[in-house]
């Protein structure tokens, strides 16, 4: 898709991803009702294929290819979920999947991808090392690069979490996303717009890596200040197409300490009784930081995803 | 209730407990299913009020007492899961609730109780001191004791877990639990018996509290050889009540190791993405530990609680 998602396109990539992905729970808790000062609705994407919502982009990008794409592979830098989305999607259709890792990349994650028949192709933790290596890829293979975030088609797929958490909450009056690449930001607040008008989309970033808030200001894609949070998932600029969809249809960008952070993810496990990664819990900090903005209202929060390295947690 | 519940007696329960308990969802995992070589099905308990299955037998025995009873309080004792659901349900029908605890409980234990308006009485942390303390309350307020698992009507309480299980999920082969008091398991092997009569109902117990599974041979309660178990949630002998029912109604019950335990704990908060305690795992680890007599069978488990120390955990 080379423009913006209609709300047909976004209804369309929800159908297509129907099979390979879960309808996942929405999660409510009165205890962090009362603690909160309004009703919180979690759409759990912990609960998603492979742990994370970006298995809903992936699959949308990839069923969206031509049967001939399909069949030369599939190919992608990423350390994170996206790998192992690509990876799922890619079996999904019966093809390669070509992941292109920084040769530093954690072992379980490594094993993530393999488990999904992924082909680990290691290179120089760099972001130039990175891209050239995809085009060794697609040279050699003819696979087509599905970009983790700055993708159209990734960008309706992630929409189709809200478009389930709009059609089974009613009355939302916020919803709320973490930032990093922009991927979910933008699918959720398309899918608000389109879906639910008056509702405002407002996001959380940490504060140690917070490019997304100026670029939200300044309109170009800037870098963050410096780098430095325990939201691992949450650490690169936007692209030129999040940033097109946040600066129209975001409403603000609120950021959060680490320590924040921590403290919104150990409620949520203590409470929920979920598990659920740093980036997952940014958000939720920010709902709690801006305690009086939210006074009252209904909210959808976006639980990204719950693969996290239980030997070391922050509390 | 003096007799072993009937399976009416079962159902009422549950219509009785409805308003003020949640029906829990059951989650399944296709790569525990693929590890485990069989169909799991988690009823998850852990999403419980007050975070446990307790909350089910708690709530059915006090709103089963007559009003005169309700009205002079509730007392028991307990430092775990039992406190908040005696707490819970005094709330439900607006009476006090008088809570026996060991004046070494842990202060999450005893704020949690407090949280639901429980009021605290410490006692030396021994049984004697516990019993005595209770006797004493009973004196003073007239208040009715409910014991956490020797007790018909918490017996009824705690098999409509089981109801709900058998009724969202057909053609289970085994059903599995837990086994501490015993009260939970009296109620799965009850509703099992009146619902799904040719499935069988196996228990995990702790190698490190290793009592229920002598009593189940000798038919007398018997202590355990010694007590050392991060399960601390099953460290209590049975009851003669509860004895009767598993003897009479379980087929086995399996022994497992902390490391077994920790394992299968540590699997289930990595791949289902929910948070249980030590305590919780134990079926699972014994299902792991006999995998082929579990092969190509349909499981349902129940996952008791996820009350947790989250400063504490063992990985």
């Amino acid at each position: 898709m080379n423009h913006i998602p209609t709300l047909s396109e976004i209804q369309e990539a929800h159908e297509r991803i129907k099979p390979f992905i879960h309808h996942t729970p929405v999660l409510t808790s009165a205890s962090i009702n009362q603690l909160a000062g309004c009703e919180i609705y979690f759409k759990c994407e912990n609960f998603q294929k492979i742990g994370a919502f970006k298995a809903r982009g992936g699959m949308n990008a990839v069923l969206s290819l031509s049967p001939e794409e399909q069949e030369k592979g599939i190919t992608t830098h990423s350390s994170g979920n996206h790998a192992q989305a690509i990876a799922l999607a890619a079996i999904a259709v019966g093809t390669k999947a070509y992941i292109v890792m920084p040769s530093n990349a954690p072992n379980i994650k490594k094993n993530g991808v393999k488990a999904l028949n992924g082909e680990i192709i290691e290179c120089e933790p760099t972001l130039e090392a990175r891209e050239s290596t995809v085009q060794q890829v697609i040279e050699r293979t003819g696979a087509t690069f599905v970009h983790p975030f700055n993708n159209y088609d990734v960008i309706a797929g992630q929409a189709t979490a809200t478009v389930e958490l709009i059609g089974e909450v009613t009355h939302l009056d916020v919803i709320m996303a973490p930032v990093g690449g922009g991927g979910l930001l933008s699918g959720t607040a398309l899918a608000t717009h389109y879906l639910l008008p008056n509702a405002e989309v407002i996001a959380g970033e940490p504060e140690g890596a917070a490019d997304a808030v100026l670029s939200f200001q300044t309109g170009k894609v800037e870098k963050a200040p410096y780098i430095k949070t325990i939201a691992d998932g949450l650490m690169t600029t936007l692209g030129d197409k999040t940033l097109e969809i946040i600066r129209k249809y975001v409403k603000d960008i609120i950021i959060v300490s680490d320590e924040e952070i921590i403290a919104a993810m150990k409620l949520i496990w203590e409470r929920l009784k979920i598990v659920i990664e740093p980036s997952c819990a940014v958000p939720f900090a920010a709902l709690l930081k801006e305690k009086e903005r939210f006074k009252g209202k209904r909210v959808g929060i976006i639980l990204t995803g719950g693969n996290v390295d239980l030997g070391k947690l922050p509390f």
